[in-house]
């Protein structure tokens, strides 16, 4: 039986994954860790520490890193499917796992080629973990120029992650101005006060409260892009929202796919055929084939193009300082599509597996509506509804959407 | 502002209900005190001793009984409507009342004219709620046969309710046949122990756990339509199915009434248009109204199939004596047709609220998932493929359902 | 077997309907008549001259009308009920009914006592068939008065039923004023010229082309509703929406349930279980029985709301001067929402219907595609999302829509 | 404007298509001269004569055929990227193509070596069209041993393409046995009798009629993959199903993405926006952008299931004589599922559309409900009820179907 996460699990360092498919099998291995206790953990929602040093040991966390610094050099196609595997056992660990990899990757989105040399080299050494403090909709932190160094102070409404992290990635405005400046500073400091007030009906161990920022220092070296103090803007800055929402599509993905499994074994070993059913097994009811065959179909089209797209956000990886705004746009129109469907199959599965289990299996211990607790909550990031319009707006009128905090 | 059901609630007995619209303006005010705490009533699913004594003390109890006795006199359709208002506040409690009327007719479905006479009057003087011991799916009470008396003995998986109630109905197989024997039992007494051990994702304060039952007496002049110790049937006997089954119906429904108005309640007060909307109001959203006209619209069209169907029961339930196998079969057919409808438009409307509360609305202090577990949870009861089973033997065979406990 | 419609079909004056039962009955005979040659009548798209007689013979179009001067006497329920009873076998000749019913009311609706009064009797006495030549969606008609009498010019896009009516209502705007003009003029005069232009994948038989309007005179008296040249308003006028929007609804429901009725009878005698089933008989085969059950239940719903709203609808056409705008407005909503539910419903039964017939009833002799055909063709009539639209405002906003053309 | 059908087309031999993105490009050509006249090609049902030349002109007929014999040596995976793009613009055209890949490619599934070698130098060179005379699920060709060749005899119910066809591949039953045989036959003989007797509603130009076979002799040697009378089976022998299968997925959706591509132009070009709307035109109106959005995403998301299942058939193509049974198996069920999708997807997207286009986009001479015709008729082809059962038994029970006509 495989350990929960509380026992010490380790991986033999000389076997490191080396292929995709070896990271996603070790990502498998990290998901059954996660399995054996993922009732209770959404139940208990502790702060996931040992979860984290999980991802940690299992080499996950650097998975995208260089590996000139140790990391495992892996392009973001094979960091999408580690994602979904590890939310197959536990949505709120697979969030974690994917905003890690985005704001571990912010810098070179927004950074100067030496910020990025800088940040990629602790991060991959020192196996650091990723949160973000940064939330867009709200403008509530401000930055104080003091010369030499900024100062942030203020309130976050949202900062998945950034308890359990090593470093968080901090957005504020400057003070008069419009400019937001990112920054990269250290998770545990004075200066920062977690108000441990995340308490949703989903995603539940994600440490997603709110957070008091008081007079973090930044120094203007640090500020993520900037050269004399003035932004170098380019258009691969602005991959963020495209690579952060194909981190939803992921985890929305696991999880759906984690709710299906867990529901076939239920429903194998502990579901019984109807009554008045002509069939012995509940595994033989036309019924229940037929909802299995529908779900996992329904599935199985929204992972493709889920692996589709990842393909073409690999591209414009690869070709960061090309890129252009044509480009973007559609790559954004292409993650805005595969988000609506990710999210209507998610909440789709997440719901009707319940109808193949049975009444017994709404029993508490068996925690199954933790799937879609789970989806419901995150798909809510921001509205589907701009998403397909966004789509709709580009097959109709062949425009492509203004790059802005969530499109 | 409404006190809570902790609060001491009373209803001025000289204002006692008479009409239908005023029954239900009473369930509303019932309703009305149940939502004060719902979210905290679901959290900590105590025992709901104060609920059901409200129930009692409003008067919904009594409401199917006759006047002679003190009774509300009021007819099924009544009935079906106050279990939905009563549902719209709190699903549990709508359960509860609507089993307590199933359990209260009982006598009359199964009983001698002594026996009805002799019950309904107890049942309204002393204002008794009615919880049951029923669940055919497993022949699990045992009763022996002691010449005047009889005696039941084994463990119910389910019993709905009789924890909180004065009388239970006991439904068990007399030993060596496959005899089924009901019987009205006083709930307190030694011989039936609650395990207290619902603990499921929804419907959490219905009291539904199991139970041991050990030698509970009944003389056989209290089972329910003996005469001689042989049973005599009618096709009425068989109206606890479809009468039964609208009842979940009318709780579903209830529910996801709920669940639509507590959301427009939070979508104008509470939600924010979006960052980037044209609109400056939540509630001007062309997305979030046509959401909200869709669920709005799907939930009227199965209310009015209830509504029509209750109608269609209370012309059988008035002429108890003359329902034919052919009328009790169409109506059973007609009720599957509504039970499937409604568990498709109150799983939809409960999932689909949260696209126009938006993600703050996932805060568990809003509880606005409850709705969601508690339909999910209750329409689980049975197979609702079954039902559609039932209406498409109909419609292309011609044929009527066999009368068994679930059809 | 049932006679054509080409075949003289008779019924007895003696005994005709008198209750609503009685009316329907006959509508389903009016309806076994036209089913026998539906297919071919939809290919071939001929003016539907012998359809129009039988609704006149069969008394069908003066149920409406005053029992006074030989009408029916009945009320709109019945007559929605009669729509949908003729829709189940053509959705046309159901259409073109419908139509005349609203038109044959328009007088009512719009006019002065004086002109009610020789409207109806007229129309009841000599039978007539109404057509309309009203879309306001486009200002056509421009009407030039000319002291004591007006003369009406101008082209039609759509009118529907006008070529096979004895009289039409036309509907214009006074030169140099945005004041409509509602008259009933004969159908067969030189100034109405028919384009006969209406060749639409559906609803082939409603004679909805343009018409061209020259100088057809309307003498001020006969101007709906106008004294002195002043127009009468009041609330009542504005029913002509939800009026006729319920006349859709229902003919909506008739042409789902004839496709539903269709799709049977071909399981039942002509579709084979699948090569591979376990089942000998299509009608056994579990896909099968759950389609058909699926499909009824949903039907059954909206039927039901039909129904519901209809006796809303009669309880105002009742009280018809009594109507605030507040009981209009929120008429209109539940119209709105049945509309928007019976064009769903009726789209998914007439497209789904094929997967339980199966591959052959696809050939064009059976015609099985009209129903779809007939259901897209009319449910664009106007936009439906603005029908769920006002069905959000008013739940959300608790605001009833302005009355338009077309809310 | 691109020349219709009728008017010679043609391509310069020096510029044959070399990658696979050419000849898509190639293939879109194609569809833009089937475009021209889709709608009356629809309506008349003629004989497609000049759309196969059409088909051999481009070339697109050799696609599969080896290089070596002046084929395109394209694997599969561009023959279902052109098979889509073609039914773009024409469904049955694109079934024709489609068929015709299947039929060619059948002598690589079941012949000998030497027969596949005969087979494909002959068919390359003289750029043969195939059609097929074989449905198995009525057992009606019977074949007669001769000692050294067998002549067929009966009546096909279907034979799609046949008659433009230059050479047929017919199937049947050997006398007195169970043993099917194919051949690939001349169809220009007197022993095939075209009973042109196809009318349907969809596919109206696929030649799909039944055929009447007598005495049509195929010598012994000429039996696909008989040696001495005797069939060598492998597993690749089972291929047929899942390959057209696919097929048929790729031209569904490829007649969605016609739709969608064709309701876009329209919506842009006529569609006005609603009366009473804010937005000037219909591209901008909300609820226009939502349904393109919504539609384009699922569209998307099941080609992406499409292409994946494209290239996991192309390794078992390429590894025939490895393959086992195990991956046929897996294989089979990938097949299912998105047959199980593109006909929900597709089915949608075609009914859909028209919200889209409005009232006047029903025009017969729009002709836009041909698409929904199109998947609605071949869409029947096989149960899709069984299609969902076979993913459900794998993902439940971890069995794959055994390999049938349809499975």
């Amino acid at each position: 039986m495989t350990k929960s996460v509380d026992a010490q699990v380790s991986w033999d360092d000389k076997q490191a994954p080396s292929t995709a498919e070896q990271w996603v099998q070790r990502a498998s291995e990290v998901a059954a860790v996660l399995a054996v206790d993922a009732v209770r953990r959404d139940r208990d929602a502790n702060t996931p520490y040992a979860e984290v040093q999980l991802l940690k040991d299992s080499g996950l966390v650097t998975l995208l890193a260089p590996a000139e610094h140790g990391g495992g050099g892996q392009p973001w196609t094979t960091a999408y499917r580690v994602i979904r595997e590890v939310a197959k056992a536990d949505g709120s660990i697979g969030q974690l796992l994917g905003y890690h990899y985005l704001w571990a990757w912010a810098a070179r989105l927004v950074g100067t080629p030496e910020q990025i040399a800088a940040v990629e080299e602790a991060a991959a050494k020192q196996r650091w973990f990723f949160g973000g403090a940064v939330n867009p909709r709200d403008q509530d932190l401000t930055i104080t120029d003091h010369g030499s160094h900024l100062s942030y102070n203020g309130r976050k409404s949202f900062s998945t992650g950034s308890k359990v992290s090593d470093v968080t990635v901090l957005e504020g405005v400057l003070e008069g101005t419009e400019t937001h400046v990112f920054a990269i500073v250290p998770s545990r400091q004075d200066g920062i006060v977690f108000n441990d007030d995340w308490d949703n009906i989903g995603q539940r161990v994600t440490e997603s409260g709110s957070v008091v920022i008081t007079d973090v220092r930044v120094d203007w070296a640090s500020a993520a892009g900037f050269v004399d103090k003035v932004f170098q803007p380019r258009v691969y800055n602005t991959l963020n929202v495209p690579a952060i929402q194909l981190v939803f599509v992921n985890f929305y993905l696991g999880i759906a796919g984690g709710a299906l499994a867990t529901a076939s074994t239920y429903t194998r070993d502990k579901a019984r055929s109807w009554l008045y059913s002509p069939y012995e097994r509940a595994v033989d009811e036309p019924h229940v084939l037929d909802t299995y065959g529908d779900l996992t179909a329904k599935l199985w089209a929204v992972e493709a193009l889920a692996d589709k797209v990842a393909e073409e956000a690999q591209v414009i990886h690869d070709n960061a300082e090309a890129v252009t705004e044509r480009q973007r746009g559609e790559h954004e129109v292409r993650v805005a599509a595969v988000k609506a469907r990710a999210t209507d199959v998610a909440l789709e599965v997440t719901s009707r597996i319940f109808e193949v289990t049975g009444a017994r299996s709404t029993a508490s211990s068996e925690g199954l509506d933790r799937f879609w607790r789970n989806v419901r909550t995150h798909t809510l990031h921001d509205p589907v509804a701009y998403k397909r319009q966004e789509v709709g707006v580009y097959v109709l009128r062949d425009e492509i959407p203004e790059p802005t905090w969530y499109s």
